[in-house]
């Protein structure tokens, strides 16, 4: 092996490529919607690459200062794009740097997306455009975090305890950190970048609380970034991962701003204290939608770029030789379990891309839609009813899909042995930022619970004969689906396995609905039923995913155009990919399968022999179906996950790169020295005690003790004998 | 909410400790085997959290080389012990901090397990007095690392293509790296640390190779640290986690040794090359089962404090009210939910205990026994036959165990919604330093495969009629066990328990070793067949793994003394964490359960509605029961995990120590000022163009041209006339 180019691995993957079973390029257009979001992103990832601030090779020996400096230069030069690109190109560019750089996404994210975005959902006409003269749309001496969690109150938006109390005197809300727990903790930017807070607070006017509002409050002065009065803004440091943002807490004492910063759109605080309430409060959900689809997009991306490290580098390091007769050892990926390792999750991250496309659809539908909504609307009911199912499903998937990413992270790692516990192979920084993906925007376990009450809720409508949309379309023929029994299990066809699907997760919903309502039979209140309820809801929704994404990655294929053989043999290979994408789930599920008595035991075996015959089969365009995943070696930022395959010698060249050699060693003479050269023969105990002499010593002491006291004794019993004597002969006197 | 002494939180955790339904103290004798262990730790715990280098409050905070050299002044405060202490009290020592600073006890192993165990088994007697001599015990002027791993030769020994040639000429081995991926690489201590080196290279006589072997190699001048001539050590940098020790590459270009410094126990070279080879090579083996028997340990230690963290939080933690008229809001303990996400966890730790306690006896049994053995032993087979049984046990018990502890450190993360992200309440060093159990002393899906590998010839040992011990006693009676099916299923009743994980633990030893013998009996080689099987033999250690791990649960729970009801009270809890560790187990592997019709669809529903019951139940009890598990603050070292309740006000003191305020902002000036107030007006493209005009200067360029090439056309049609006349008139002459 040379030093600078790895033969033997470099000539690996390139006979990966020999002959690919299907136009990669037809592929990758697939993969990704359609031809000009391709060219989209190959032009951004071009860009990012060259530009000098984006470089990512000493990336992971950043301190966290050196690291939240240069995010800030990042943001910097990507502001310019805000202004010149169209939201959907921009959203494109986040969504590429949040695959190499998470924590520049969230930081970027938190002025443009939460800031802008509570301003945006919450500002009256006036109040937007007196925000957009300030200059926040180009961060023109503000930018802006999002002050909603506390301390105490992570998710429960109604329990929160900051207060903003109107004093109509002189026309201002005083808002204030009534108590520790009361703290702003978690606020993105607060710590060192933001000069106003989207504050989230209990309105009180006349010492009544009208619930949590919005409220803009001013924290730092832009142009000395000294904290204003009232203001204490901290660093709550160290984090998992994403130390590329500043979070920081927040307290407020007494701090005055205008009535006019409280976010009126939807409540109104008037002159003289009058509280105008809001006809409809639902409408606000609409924006959690967005970071969901986000999130499930982003558990694709994340997935596919775990993959692709692990899977080229499967097919270029050898371990132990099959036949002795062959000159090289084994590529790992030929290992059956290798494949078992990888191949099925590579499968369920194009399964995700796919029904990520289909969220962000949608998520644009809802949001038209929403947005089309007059007063009065007649589409009122339909677009909340929409409203609801993409609320619900993207709850369920945003649950699911990263669950299941940051478990392929962990695998891919594993998968990669002792390379992938080197911070520069990339595994560690991927898992450590993306698993606040599970906590925020709701807790993966709450919202997976809030898809299966909706689950419920739909059953219960579908009970009633109302015809119900995409995602739930089992439940509109459910008794036939619930009679469906093994006998009809067609394991190859992609209609066969979605059938399977539909009826179990019917089953468990079924069963979910049912035990609810036997908990509502017996009196309890819909919560208590609900909390009761808890497991088998978490396991509908469950059930119900994977349903769900197998519905969309079978509809997506059927979808895919059919012009050339060249699209034929994409079609079939992504189909390929669907029916081992939901074969494989129905063996990690099988125990609802074997429960709804949709497989026997024996049509198990079947599944699980069908699972691995798909394993070999996905391994042999293993590395061309990656090519067409399109994720720059810029961004993959791993040497064993190079497109080239040449691993060793550019992970040797970039370790030996971050860790110079040559300089004075850091603590030798200070630490290291004087411990392998330290005074020896402090000797045993014995030595000690003999040194000291101390047991010769409490000898003597003890002698010289005994016989004072002896001596002692004696004078004293002379003195007795002679008290006794003078005694008597007073006495006797 | 007072900022020193929260009493809300603090009253909830009084709460939960009043009127334990056991004597904790009694419980907490039986979890650590007898009371002289659990006074050992409890002394040593003091000793440690009253050692200034160890302090604890500032350790996420550390950089790289801060945290190293921190280690290496508590390697040298504690090698005091080493020769001060029993082996089993220093062992005891290095597990309490293996729970708190798992680099430290990585960096430590290497010179005492790694180099001087590679010294001890592989030495000569005078080899091994001339170590002693120079110091390796007291690390007297030498520490050592361990050269076995190579770039790209992670796991096959037998691959490693380091060479050592004897050159008779001088009587010593020539040490020499032949290309890159022959560097040692991921080599713990060498990059900061060490003076010497147990190399493992290929040892070459006479042109003639004899496999891998043991030489100790000097790296370093240890009075100035200067690398050896031909020696070439480098830093490999960050890693995912254990950064306090100093892994790093080394290089050899034709380095010089000794022929004396190859260890000679086993293969000897003589003075003139003649190369002695072992009768026997099995018995080195016995080494790696320390390493194992003490990663389960770690593996139950490690998850009883993410566990204890977690619970400890969810005990004090409120959110959202179940019963409105409530003062305060839920104890997020008392969700069903939530209870389903921690309790089963905290049983299996408890599971895993009690598993470590066996491993480590079988560890000593089988090593006095190996030591023991002499020349020509009767006792060979037996013994033999043990350590094969260990091995194949500690393999599969390695491998499950980490994997259900790393996850169970993320799920507890999870359970601490965004708390769990910060780096302070411990669980992302945790995870990051734990997730390296996976994959070193054996990747886990190998290991679990040898272990699969292994009861498949238990299996045919089995039909053999010969009798098998502790572990595979379910394959004594195999037809028996076979024949059961669910009628007789008893869930309420640990023997009940035992059957079913019997019966399914043989039927899936029995599918593996049955599709293992159809793959011989179709002409394949051994090897092709394991290969073919893997995934079946995979299965089959995972169930017989949760039920080797229930078996001992369950007999530790038989064996504990009953002399008192208080001895009642704890075996009867004990008794109970068994039942839910089994029942839990088996719906997390239902499917086996419904396969081999030990289970019917109705029963399973039974199963899971009493796990929920399980819940419930130990729930009621968590608080105590943590507390005997006996991991001081300091071990736990995160503020939401601690005894006292008092989770908030010590989470903010500890953020704001590590954080200090008013400090100048670090890149202010730098780069958030420059950006916020950057000179806008760039203008845009349409101002550009007026403002140079190009549109207007490419017209008037145009016209010129267009009128230059009329002219051109006009006065070319003009020569082509004339050269036309030219011709005819030639013609015409």
């Amino acid at each position: 092996m040379n030093t600078w180019i790895d033969k033997t691995t470099v000539r690996t993957m390139l006979a990966e490529r020999e002959n690919p079973p299907f136009d990669v390029r037809k592929m990758s257009i697939a993969m990704h919607g359609n031809e000009r979001m391709l060219k989209l992103k190959e032009r951004q990832m071009l860009e990012l690459e060259r530009n000098p601030l984006f470089y990512m090779g000493d990336y992971h020996d950043l301190t966290k200062d050196e690291l939240r400096e240069r995010t800030m230069s990042r943001i910097a030069s990507l502001v310019h794009y805000v202004t010149n690109e169209s939201v959907e190109e921009f959203t494109k560019r986040m969504e590429l740097i949040g695959l190499f750089d998470p924590g520049f996404w969230t930081r970027f994210g938190v002025h443009y997306g939460l800031f802008l975005g509570a301003i945006r959902s919450g500002a009256t006409p006036n109040q937007f455009s007196y925000w957009m003269d300030k200059g926040v749309i180009g961060c023109n001496g503000m930018f802006g975090c999002f002050c909603m969690t506390e301390l105490a109150h992570g998710s429960n938006v109604a329990g929160l305890e900051t207060t903003a109390t109107f004093d109509e005197k002189t026309d201002e809300f005083i808002i204030h950190t009534p108590h520790l727990g009361a703290t702003k903790w978690w606020i993105g930017g607060a710590a060192q970048t933001a000069t106003h807070g989207a504050v989230f607070a209990k309105l009180i006017v006349n010492g009544r609380s009208y619930g949590t509002k919005t409220f803009i409050v001013p924290l730092r002065n832009p142009q000395t970034f000294d904290l204003l009065p009232g203001i204490n803004v901290g660093d709550i440091g160290k984090k998992m991962g994403r130390d590329s943002i500043d979070n920081g807490y927040v307290q407020f004492t007494n701090v005055r701003i205008p009535r006019a910063y409280m976010l009126m759109k939807h409540t109104q605080v008037t002159r003289d204290g009058e509280v105008r309430e809001p006809p409809l409060q639902q409408l606000t959900y609409g924006a959690l939608l967005q970071g969901r689809a986000a999130m499930v997009s982003d558990a694709a991306n994340m997935a596919k770029k775990a993959l692709t490290i692990a899977v080229r580098y499967a097919a270029v390091r050898r371990q132990f030789k099959s036949d002795p007769k062959e000159p090289l050892e084994t590529q790992i990926l030929d290992y059956p379990i290798h494949q078992r390792r990888l191949m099925p999750l590579l499968a369920q991250s194009v399964a995700f891309g796919f029904t990520a496309l289909e969220m962000v659809r949608l998520y644009e539908e809802t949001s038209q839609a929403l947005e089309a909504l007059e007063p009065g609307d007649p589409n009122l009911a339909a677009t909340l009813e929409l409203l609801k199912e993409t609320h619900a499903t993207s709850a369920g998937l945003k649950a699911f899909c990263t669950w299941a990413t940051l478990e392929s992270i962990d695998k891919a790692r594993q998968a990669c042995g002792g390379h992938g516990y080197s911070s520069y192979n990339g595994f560690a920084s991927m898992y450590a930022d993306f698993a606040v993906h599970c906590t925020w925007e709701g807790d993966n376990t709450i919202l997976a619970l809030q898809s299966g009450r909706s689950l419920i809720a739909s059953y219960q409508d579908a009970l009633e004969g109302k015809h119900l949309r995409a995602g739930c379309v089992y439940l509109n023929e459910l008794q036939t689906v619930l009679q469906r029994t093994g006998r009809d299990a067609d394991l190859d066809s992609l209609d066969g396995i979605q059938r399977g699907w539909d009826t179990v997760a019917a089953h468990a919903v079924k069963k979910a609905a049912e035990d609810f309502q036997a908990c509502i039979d017996q009196g309890m209140s819909k919560d208590a039923a609900n909390e009761k309820c808890s497991q088998v809801r978490f396991v509908a929704a469950s059930v119900h995913s994977s349903c769900f994404i197998f519905r969309q990655f079978k509809q997506a294929v059927e979808r895919l155009p059919l012009q050339s053989a060249d699209d034929r043999k994409v079609q079939e290979h992504l189909a390929l990919l669907a029916r081992f994408y939901g074969l494989w789930q129905m063996e990690e599920k099988a125990a609802f399968f074997l429960r709804a008595r949709w497989l026997s035991a024996e049509q198990l075996d079947l599944v699980q022999a069908k699972v691995s015959e798909c394993c070999t089969r996905v391994r042999a365009f293993a590395i061309p179906l990656i090519d067409a995943f399109a994720i720059s070696d810029h961004i993959i930022n791993s040497p064993i996950g190079r497109a080239d395959g040449n691993v060793y010698a550019e992970y040797f060249r970039l370790v030996r790169r971050n860790n110079p050699q040559g300089k004075p060693h850091p603590y030798f003479e200070r630490v290291i020295k004087p411990f392998l050269f330290r005074p020896t023969g402090e000797g045993t105990m014995e030595d000690f005690d003999e040194a000291i002499g101390i047991d010769e010593e409490i000898k003597e002491i003890k002698e010289d003790q005994e016989a004072a006291a002896a001596e002692d004794a004696e004078r004293k019993s002379k003195q007795e004998d002679q008290e006794r004597i003078r005694k008597a002969e007073d006495e006797f006197k």
